[in-house]
C-alpha cells in the first residue's frame, strides 16, 4: 500500500512552480470510473474537453491533447513542423529554454541559441530586438522556426510573446513561432491566436491544477500547413490522425481518460472564476510575494519589473548561503517544498510557486515558512517579508469578493 | 450535484474548534465500499477499532461507539447511569457545560449548576474545591453524579480532571464522575482509567480528525454497575447489548461503517505519530497562537495559564468591536472560518481552532488571516501577532523532526 | 491503515437488503472537505437537503434528519409522540417489527403486538382488518399509536399503508399512525401525506444508497401537536429545536456533514432518474428475482403476491439445508454477501437484496452466484433460476432506455 | 462539472479488453496529493515502483516507465534500437500488430509483414517456423529486429514468445526481439528475461488495472547496447537519461505522479494475490467464457486452443448479424461495453474482456448480458452459454479460497 508521509502531521505545502497543488475537486473528478474510450459517453467527454481547452489557449484552432507529460509536447511541436537538419532560432531565457534546445539537437535539428550573456539572460525576458536583428540577417530564410519560452519556470520571468511576433513580422521572415507556455497557461494571460503563435506547447500540472500526464499543442493554420512537408519521423506525436478523430471526440490511440475527467473539472473551475479573475489573482499574490522578498533584503531573480512572473518568484540567496541547504531546512522544519535553483542558478536561488490553487492564506503560510526557515538557516534578513506581504494584501484587495 | 463554493479559488481554512479539517487520508479511507455489517470482514474491522480506541481514551474498559454525533453521547452517559429525578452536580465552564445541563433538565434530571459568577467562570477551569465543598455538604448522597467538561470548546479552557476525582474522593462521596472531552480527546492528554472517570463522552470531529457522526462513551466498572439500576428510559443508547455484541466486533444495530473506516485511519495516524508527540504538537501550536494574541494587545479568553487549552484559543475583542463582524470580514476576505462567541460571550470573542490536522504553516496562515482581518475591521493592534508566533516557533522547535 | 480484503480479486457483491452498495458518485461526494456547520455554505447545503428529502417522502411537512442511524429514528418517533405507560398497537410483520416492539418496551411503553400466528404472520403483510377490529374494540382510546413496518426487511413483504390508514379512520380512532419505511424509502412508492401517516421513520443505507449514519422522521401536523404533550424524556431526538433551526438550514447540534453531501448526490440521482422510474426498476428486478426462485423450485418467503417487496426477496431453503451454511458457501466461493434469516426464520431462509444501485446485470450476477452456490451446497434445484430471470428480463424491457 | 451518465441506474460493466475496470483501491490511491517530483518522498516512491514493476516483467533488467500511454512505448522500443531505413520483421497477428507495422513505416523503417493469409492469420498465434525460415534466408542480416505481439487484443490470441526466441536462435540470427504485451502483462504469464526478449512494451490499463497514461519498456543488455548506435531521432523516448536518473528514483522530466501512486497499489494487489494465482484466475475465467461461446453455438475467434487468450475472448457472429449492432443492443439494454471487431474483423466479431478486476460473478454478469443481448438482437443460439459457464465454474473451483 501507498505509504508516503515523511512528516508527523498536518498538510504539506507544495509551493514549487509545478506540479502545483491539485484541488480536491479535481482529484475527486479523476476518481470517476474509467470508461470505454470508444463508447458514446467518451465521445461526449472528448468534445467537451476539446471545446473547453480552446478557451484557455484563446484560440479557434485545434488544440491537440496528448496522453503524455509536457516534455512530449515540446517534441511534438518540433517533429510536426520541422525536418532533419533544419535551423531553429531558440532564445535562452533559462534552464527550460536550454533543455528545449538540447531536445532540438537530439532530434537532429540545428538550434541557434540566442540570448544575453551569462546569468543576465536568465534574469530578463526574451529580447525581441535581438530576434528581429537575427532574422533580418537571415536573408535566405534558413531559419525555419523561432522558439521561445513564455513563462520561464526556472527563473520567474514571463516574456512578451506579442513582441516576438512583431519582431518576426518586422523582419519579414517566414519562420514559424513556437512557444512554450507550460507553466504560464491559465495563470498568466496567453493569446494563441491574437499573438500569432504557430504552435503553443503546454502541460497539465501548472495553472490547470491537474497532476502531470497530459500535454498540449495548439496549432495555427500555418503550422498545420508546415506539418505536411515536415520530415522529422513521428508517429505518436503526429497531429494528423488526432485532429481527424478529435472531430467526433475520440483519439486514434488510448487517451488518458481519468486526467480528462480532471480537465473537465479544471475548466469548470477556471472558466467559472473567469480567466481575467484568475490572472488578477495570480498577479496580486505574486506582487505580495515580491514585497516579502524585498522586505527580507533579498533579490528577486527577475531583474525586469515588466516581466515579473505571476506564477512563481525566484529568490536569490546571499553569498555564502546555499539555497538548497535553506530549502532543506524549510522542508524538514515546516513541511514545505520549494523549487530548487536549476542549471546556472544551482544553489544560488530558490523558487516560490504561487499558482493554481493559491489564495492569500496559502501564500502567507508559504512566506511564513520561508521567513522562519531563512532565520533558522542563519540568513540575515533586513526585515519581515511576512509583514510586508500582509501590508500589500490588506491594501490591495482581491478583485472578487 | 454538490456545488459548494462560496469563494473564488484556493483552499478554505477551517479553523473552528471542530469539526476540524479532515485529512485526505481519512476522506480516502471513508470512501472504501460499504460492507455487510454482519459479515466476517466487518467483525475484523469492529475488533480493530474497538481495541484501538481504548488506547486513545487510555482505558482497559469498554468504549462504546455510537453511530450518532456527540450530543447523543452526552445523552447516553446520563441515561445509562441515572434515574428520573436524580440530582446531578454540573459545573459551569461555558456554553457546552450549559447545554449539557439543559439536556439533563430535558431528560428529567435535577441538575445543580455550580461555578464562578458571571463571565469569570467562563475564563477559568473547574474549581475542584467548590465541588468538594458541595459534596461534603451532601451528607445524604442525594447527588448521583458530577458532570464536568474537560476541554470547554466555547472558551478554550482545559480543566484538571484528576483534581475533580481527588475532590470527590476527599469528600468521601459515591457520586459518579461523568466527563465530556468531546473536543479534548486526542489533542490534550486524557486518562480515563488513571483519573478515575466513570463515563467519558467524546466525538469524532475534533482531535480524531473525522467528520461528525460517531461518538463515544468510555465506561468504568462502577458506571456499568450503576447502569443496572438506572431507570431513565433508553434503547438506542443502552450500553448492555452493544457491549455484549462488541465482543465479536459487531453492533446490535447498523453501525456507521464508513466512519469506522475513517477511524481505523485516524488511529493509525495518531498512534503512528505517538500520543505524546500529538499532545506536544498541540501545546506548541497553542502557545504560539497565544503569543500572537498577546502581541496584538488582545486578551486570551482563558484567564488561568494553568488551564490554557491546546485545542483552541479564545480571543476577546476590544470594546466596540463586534467579534462576529470581524469573523465575517475574515471569512469574506481570507476564506477562513473561525469559531463564534457562544452564549454569554456572543459578539465579544472569537475562537481559533488549532487542532488535529494542524502544523506550523497552517497556524501561520490562520494567524495571518486573523491579523489582516483585524486590520481590515479597524481593530487597533499593539503589534504583529504573526511576528510573535514566528518568533516562538523558530525558538521552540518541534519535538519530532 | 485500512486493510479489508478477504477475497483474492475482483468486486465484492453486496446483495443484502441494506446497507446497499454505495455508488461511486456518492462516495466521491462524501469526500468533499468538511465545512463549518455554522457558516453560510452550510446553510445553503442544509436548505437544499431539507427541501429535497421532502420529495422523497412525498410530503409538504418537515422531515427531520438525524445524525444517527435508523434505530435512533425509531426511538425518535416514539419518544416525541408518546408518554410513559402509553399503549401502542404494533403489528408483527417480522423481525424488525419485533425489535421495534422491544424498543417500545424498553422505553416504558405498553406495546400490544398484533399479527397472524407463527411464521404465517411473517409471510404476509399487515392485515388492516385486524387493526380496525382492535381499534373498534378500544372504545376508551387507550391506544395512542399504531405502529407498522412498511417494508419488512426480514421477510421481503411490503405492506399496504394506505389500507392501515383507512382502517384507523374506519374505526374512528384518534391513534397516531407511525410507519417504519427504513428499507422501503426510495425503492418502493411511499406517500407520507397522501397516506395520512403521522410519523415516518427511515434511514440512509437502503434506497437512498448512502452509507448508514443518518436517519429521518417525517412528521404530520397531528404528530407535531402530539409532541407538545408527549412526556417521554427526550433531548437528542427532540423535534422542536431541530425544526426551528432547520428553517435557516442549520441544526442545533453538529450534523453529519459528509453524509449530507452524499444525500445531495443521492437526491440528484434519484430525482434525476425520476421516482416512478426508480420504483419501476425495482419492481422489474424483483419480479425477475422471483422467477428465478420459482424456477429453482424454492419458495419465496412472502406468500402474498399483492405485497411482494421490490427491495428484497426472501428465499426459503428446503428442509435439511441450513440457509446460513449456503450463504457461507456463496460468500467464500463467489464473494457475495446475502442476508441471513432473522429471528423465527434463522437458518430457514436467506435474503437477496436488489435495491438502490441495482440493474439487470448486477441482478444476474447475484442470481448466478446463488445458483452456483446452491449447487455447491448440494441443494437439489428444479431448474435454472438464472435462465428464468433472463427470460423475464428479455421479455419485460426496462421502462427507460 | 463532470456529468457522465448515459444510463438510468446501477453499475456499468466495462468488459472491453482494456482499459479494464479500475479497482476502487487504485482510484483511491491515485487521489493522494501530488508531491514534488524532485523531493525526497518522490525518490522513495520512484525506487519502490521501479523495483516492483521488474517482478511483473520477470526481469532483473531496467524497466522504463513513461508518462505516456502504450502507443508511445511502441515508438520508444523502435526508436531506441533502430536506425532510419532498417528492415524489421513484423508478424501479423491482428489489428494491433498491423498498427505497430504502420508506426514502423511512419518512423522511416522498412517493415516486412509476415503471417498466414487472410483472416486465418488473425485466428492463430505467431508461427515461429515462418520466422525461423525467413531469418535463415536473411544471410546478410539485413533484418535488425523481429517484432511480435504477445497477446493480440484484437483477436484473443496469446502467442508463444519462447518459441519465437528459439526460432531466432535456431536461425543463428542476431536480430533483436521486440515484443508487445500491452494487454498480456499481469494477466498472462510473461518472462522477459527467461524468454530472451530484448524490448518488452506494455501499458497500464489492462492487467495492471490502472487508467491509461503510463507505459513501459523492459530492456535487455543487448537492447541497451543497440541503443548506443541506433540513429532514429529521439528525445522524450530516449532510454539513457531515464535509466540514469531512475537509479535514485527520479525521472529527467515530470513523471505521471498520481498514476505511479496507482501503480504502487496495483503492485501490492497483484503481488499480494501472487502472480501464479492471478494467471490461474484469468485462465479459469477465460475457459468458462469459451464454454459459454461454444454453448451458444458461436465460434471463438481464436482457432488454436494452444493459444487461447486468458485476457479476452473474441466471438464470431453468424452471417447476417452485424456484431456492432449486437454490441449496441447490449450497451443500451444492459449497460455493458464490449470490444468491437477491428480491422479485417469489423462487424464480424465482438470481444469480451475478462481481465484484471475480474471474478466469477462479474464474468457471469457479462455472459448474461451477452446472452440476453444476443437474444434481443435475434441471433439464434444453440443453448445457454450462461448455464455452460456456471457448469464450468462450479466444477472447476478457483485455486484460492
Amino acid at each position: 500500500m501507498l505509504k508516503l508521509n515523511f512528516h508527523p502531521a498536518g498538510r504539506h505545502f507544495l509551493q514549487i512552480p509545478g506540479p502545483s497543488p491539485v484541488p480536491d475537486r479535481i482529484l475527486r473528478a479523476m476518481s470517476y470510473p474509467t470508461i470505454d474510450h470508444r463508447g458514446p459517453e467518451f465521445g461526449a467527454l472528448g468534445l467537451q474537453v476539446l471545446e473547453g481547452i480552446k478557451k484557455i489557449f484563446k484560440t479557434e484552432q485545434p488544440v491537440i491533447i496528448y496522453p503524455a507529460s509536457g516534455t512530449g509536447a515540446w517534441e511534438a511541436a518540433l517533429s510536426n513542423t520541422l525536418s532533419p537538419g533544419d535551423t531553429v532560432l531558440m532564445y535562452e531565457t533559462g534552464h527550460f529554454a536550454t533543455l528545449w534546445k538540447k531536445m532540438a539537437e537530439a532530434l537532429g535539428l540545428k538550434p541557434e541559441f540566442l540570448g544575453l550573456p551569462g546569468i543576465e539572460g536568465w534574469r530578463r525576458g526574451v529580447q525581441a530586438d535581438l530576434i528581429e536583428e537575427r532574422l533580418r540577417a537571415d536573408k535566405g530564410h534558413v531559419i525555419k522556426a523561432v522558439c521561445v519560452v513564455h513563462n520561464e519556470t526556472s527563473t520567474g520571468v514571463t516574456s512578451n510573446i506579442a513582441a516576438v511576433r512583431k519582431a518576426i513580422d518586422a523582419a519579414g521572415h517566414p519562420a514559424l513561432l513556437l512557444v512554450d507556455t507550460i507553466s504560464g497557461l491559465a495563470s498568466a494571460d496567453y493569446q494563441h491566436d491574437a499573438w500569432g503563435v504557430d504552435v503553443t506547447v503546454s502541460g497539465s500540472q501548472k495553472g490547470l491544477m491537474l497532476p502531470p500526464g497530459i500535454s498540449f499543442n495548439a496549432v495555427s493554420k500555418k503550422a498545420l500547413e508546415a506539418s505536411k512537408s515536415a520530415k522529422l519521423p513521428r508517429a505518436f506525436w503526429d497531429w494528423t490522425d488526432i485532429i481527424e478523430m478529435n472531430k467526433t471526440g475520440y483519439w486514434p490511440y488510448t487517451p488518458n481518460t481519468n486526467l480528462l475527467y480532471g480537465l473537465v473539472e479544471a475548466l469548470d473551475m477556471i472558466l467559472g472564476e473567469g480567466l481575467d479573475n484568475v490572472f488578477a489573482r495570480h498577479k496580486r499574490l505574486a506582487a505580495a510575494c515580491r514585497e516579502a522578498v524585498k522586505a527580507w533584503g533579498l533579490e528577486v531573480q527577475c531583474a525586469d519589473p515588466e516581466v515579473y512572473s505571476p506564477v512563481l518568484t525566484g529568490v536569490m540567496t546571499p553569498e555564502g548561503f546555499d539555497a538548497d541547504a535553506i530549502r532543506k531546512t524549510i522542508y524538514e522544519n515546516y513541511d514545505m517544498s520549494l523549487g530548487t535553483g536549476l542549471g546556472k542558478l544551482k544553489g544560488r536561488m530558490f523558487r516560490i510557486g504561487h499558482l493554481g490553487e493559491a489564495n492569500d492564506l496559502t501564500l502567507m503560510a508559504t512566506l511564513a515558512g520561508c521567513e522562519m526557515g531563512l532565520k533558522l538557516a542563519g540568513v540575515p534578513l533586513a526585515g519581515s517579508g511576512v509583514a510586508a506581504a500582509m501590508q500589500y494584501l490588506t491594501t490591495h484587495k482581491a478583485r472578487q469578493q
